[in-house]
């Protein structure tokens, strides 16, 4: 396994050059969010993730030991996590008053991208915490607040969400699981939920899980669904742990990756519960922080790139097989180190165009997520809207880049990419699952084309286009830059055409809609991550006319913006392509000769 | 795991309408293999793959079990190779006067996608015997083939080839297994080979290793490499087994996937061995039949694929979740089936015309080895031309194209498709090796620009267009054609005009070949397979017009051949636009910049 380092370099490029985090966050009267003050914060959670996180992340894939209804966590796993909680970082960005540290979202994410870079398995079990937390401080009642939010934002306890059933995934109007009122005002959960992520483990003494389920006059559907509470353990007025809930792990699944995390099966027998928010409501609550979740998944993406990037330059540069094309390279080894051969390089820019494009992609969009939170002015409108745009197209693309540039990880490795000594190809089967879990890349797709693009009927492309063009068009001119720049606005220009002509065929069929979804999601992705890496160019070039002391730094910038450009951007053709093609080639074959 | 079904309408479509068999074996004289007794014998191997193998092969992912040098294969597989050898199938296309059966090559190829299909690591241990009865075949001493040949024909053996040592894999040029010449005419063979498929196992009695090593005054690099037989069992002179040889499993290896396969680290300690062929011209020799083994490599992206479509297919048609855009398909049922969602059609498709456009082009592929091995006259020569030029692109482009199907299986099962249960991911991590063995994706992509484009200087492409030409030219006035016939036209065109520039761009600077190559070969890829898909929507035409009895059929290949020319082919411009970036994208950045 390669061993982790954060790449706080160029986390401080996209914080204080491309995105300007300084006036971000005095706009948002974030005193303590000091360029100093958060440097240190990330440099101490790098070296906690390279020195803590990353030397257990092989032992994780060995997996979890289930016995009787008990998870015992990889070696290892336990002390991370009481050192994690012991050094603040689980409340680094909650809310003073809760006992947070209050430092922004945006700051947070970054330091997500780190544990999960260094030890994705292990990062889930604080990760999933977050989904209970913005339900109970979003829709809790004063009392469930009281009681659960402050265990949970320290890490002393865990959360989960518990959504899906064996039936039903993507559909969740389908579920079964039952709440019954009970005379003390309870609600008696009886169901079983499948494939929840740190459903069980031995790393808390308490799991807070936030529990999807009917009432009894529910209405059918999605509309029938409400939010509970249901607590491992139950507790009294004080919070003190008081007696096992009825709800038991049945056990937990054998997967492709993430061994090190536990999905259990959570069979609720009637267990204590308290609704949360009004009574069918729940999937609307739960929508009203979707965008923050998904980007935590978009995260993975980015994370697993990162890894999968470092280990495969290290191999490349060590690594010696056969002489350069133009002649040995390097004639006083028995080889050319493999970095010489351009097919290499092929892989290795794709990597790192898509891990540092895709980082300054999440930390813009994690800086809407502090304007939504905090900005006491039109800024909080406008920012949900340009993250309910955004934020479908990062989880997908980003997921669906990452099986790519993971995959080029263990061929980059040749036959020891496919060996486990090396550790990438746990990083393939690790990331895997990032397309599916928190809404597929179909889900999405329609989440962004139905949902956001035509239910505004293109408006919010607009507001996205509007938003960005501060970025682009002072460059129409700039010599240099041309390069990117037309391109782009061709792509930019495409975009909006696209978008249009779409409208016009989901207005004759709704079906061309579901035909043109995916490939819709991953030219908007192309399009988006090209505008970062325009504006990235640009600033490289002004910083090596200002006579950085780091040139190559900003060489490498410029230089990987132009393989972006050259050998990625051009398959935002072939998507432009393939969603021109109307949805009848895909629908008319009778189900019955979709045979072999 | 999906139930495998042998997909033998397809084949029988494959060999005797496109592909016109029945005058092909006429013609080199095979008269056992009439369109009846072919069709028995895949009917036979189908049955053989979907009642024995596929049953034990996920069993098989529970991996081998090493002990103090002994390799235990999973349970079943002993039986089932027993029973596989009782039955014949590993001497189906021997020569006869070797004790085979004298069938065409081109027949064993679908019964190794049925095996493979079913169970890919249990085929591999029959499938690497290949290797080695090629090599003693063309090149082995009239004693060698006495001793080894009719016990690896039979099954009663099997062989091995061991190339890779720790340090060097895709460049043999740095191995350092030794061969130091013995009195009674035997080599010594000493050195540590690694990554041996079937190295070690419990099914027979004696391997037969093919090893490469120098000589000790061997020249440096590739031309100082000699082939030695080495096997496991030293044998005496009537071939009866009298010891063990000084070669011994040291480890097997923990891989991604292929577990019921055992990977070898055999350490060769002074083992005997004996000199096949002439010195140092070991990869001569193995390259006389390279072409052979890479094209049961590329079996695998074809059998993979038809695996993961076979179990996606069952699962689409009966998982239900949300309803049509377009409204209830089926409103009796809680939901429809996720068959009605174009998205997933779209994966599906993409599933079929990889799995049906390749097993007619490796079809097509294996006639010409049939060619190669039986026929008297010029098509002997023609085929082996046409063979090297098509094999790299057949091995490289289906075993990509196989990592994207299988993993377009876990994501039409969603979360049950990351869970071990359905299979699902299996496929995924078996199939992830095949990029890699035999000669990696960027290997063969150099092997087709470099040895065979530019070598040619351009003239081995012309020849194979000019033996598909009448596959297309008739077309190119026929109405219902015409939406494939003019983009196959654009894209054969454009084909020449990418050749020609790249061997201008060559002769300027070696280096554009190794940017260019990878994508070079994936236009290839998708040029060849849609000319396999124009004719075969051509064929389907005329049967449907000659009142076939089975129209669904041909309207699903038509439909497939639709989708493939929408949705696959734009793909290849963007492989076009990306071999035209210069090299110099991708190598200007110092190697020092290259980080995070």
């Amino acid at each position: 396994m390669p061993s982790y380092q954060a790449p706080l370099r160029d986390m401080q490029f996209v914080l204080w050059q491309l995105l300007q985090a300084e006036q971000h966050y005095q706009s948002l009267n974030f005193s303590d969010a000091s360029p100093e003050m958060v440097d240190a914060i990330l440099a101490e959670a790098g070296r906690f993730a390279s020195e803590v996180l990353s030397p257990i992340n092989a032992e994780g894939d060995k997996g979890c030991r289930f016995e009787e209804g008990q998870v015992f966590t990889p070696a290892g796993f336990k002390e991370a996590y009481q050192q994690w909680v012991e050094m603040g970082w689980p409340s680094l960005a909650a809310p003073t008053e809760l006992g947070g540290q209050g430092m922004p979202e945006s700051i947070a994410h970054l330091v997500s991208e780190m544990a999960g870079g260094a030890n994705w398995a292990w990062a889930m079990y604080p990760g999933l915490s977050h989904g209970a937390i913005n339900t109970l401080e979003q829709h809790g009642s004063e009392e469930q607040q009281r009681l659960y939010l402050q265990p949970l934002i320290s890490g002393q306890w865990t959360g989960t969400m518990c959504l899906t059933e064996p039936h039903c995934g993507s559909d969740l109007g389908l579920l079964r699981t039952k709440a019954e009122p009970q005379a003390d005002g309870s609600f008696a959960i009886t169901g079983s939920k499948i494939y929840i992520s740190a459903g069980e483990h031995d790393l808390t003494e308490n799991i807070v899980h936030i529990v999807l389920a009917r009432l009894p006059d529910a209405p059918k559907g999605t509309k029938g669904i409400s939010l509970f509470v249901v607590p491992k353990m139950l507790i009294d007025e004080q919070g003190q742990i008081k007696a096992a809930n009825q709800v038991r792990c049945g056990s937990i699944e054998h997967k492709m990756g993430i061994h090190g995390n536990a999905t259990a099966v959570l069979n609720f027998d009637g267990a204590k519960g308290w609704l949360i928010g009004p009574p069918n409501k729940g999937l609307n609550c739960m929508f009203t922080f979707m965008n923050f979740a998904r980007i935590g998944t978009a995260i993975q993406g980015v994370a697993a790139t990162e890894l999968s990037f470092q280990g495969s330059l290290a191999y490349a540069k060590e690594r010696l097989a056969m002489r350069s094309l133009k002649g040995a390279q390097f004639p006083k080894l028995a080889a050319d180190p493999i970095i010489v051969h351009p097919d290499v390089r092929r892989m290795l820019f794709t990597q790192k165009a898509v891990a540092e494009g895709g980082r300054a992609l999440l930390a813009w969009a994690s800086q809407q997520v502090d304007l939504v939170r905090y900005a006491k002015d039109g800024r909080a409108k406008e920012a949900d809207q340009l993250l309910g745009f955004v934020t479908p197209i990062a989880k997908a693309f980003l997921t669906e880049l990452a099986l790519e540039t993971t995959n080029y990880g263990v061929q980059i490795h040749g036959g020891h990419g496919y060996v486990k000594d090396y550790g990438m190809e746990q990083i393939v089967r690790d990331t895997r699952i990032s397309t599916i879990y928190e809404g597929t890349t179909a889900i999405q797709s329609l989440d962004l084309l139905g949902r956001k693009v035509l239910a505004s009927q293109g408006r919010l492309l607009q507001q996205v286009l509007q938003h960005f063009a501060p970025w682009v068009e002072p460059y129409q001119d700039d010599y240099l830059l041309q390069e990117f720049y037309q391109p782009l606005s061709k792509t930019l220009q495409a975009w909006q055409g696209l978008t249009q002509s779409l409208m016009m065929r989901a207005m004759m069929d709704k079906d061309e809609v579901g035909g043109a979804a995916v490939d819709y999601l991953m030219y908007s992705g192309y399009a988006l991550l090209s505008i970062f890496w325009l504006r990235t160019a640009a600033l490289s070039y002004q910083a090596l006319a200002d006579g950085s002391a780091e040139p190559g730094f900003y060489e490498a910038k410029i230089k990987t913006a132009r393989f972006w450009f050259q050998r990625m951007l051009p398959r935002a053709q072939m998507h432009a392509k393939a969603l021109q093609s109307p949805v009848d080639t895909l629908t008319s074959l009778d189900a019955d000769w979709f045979r072999f």
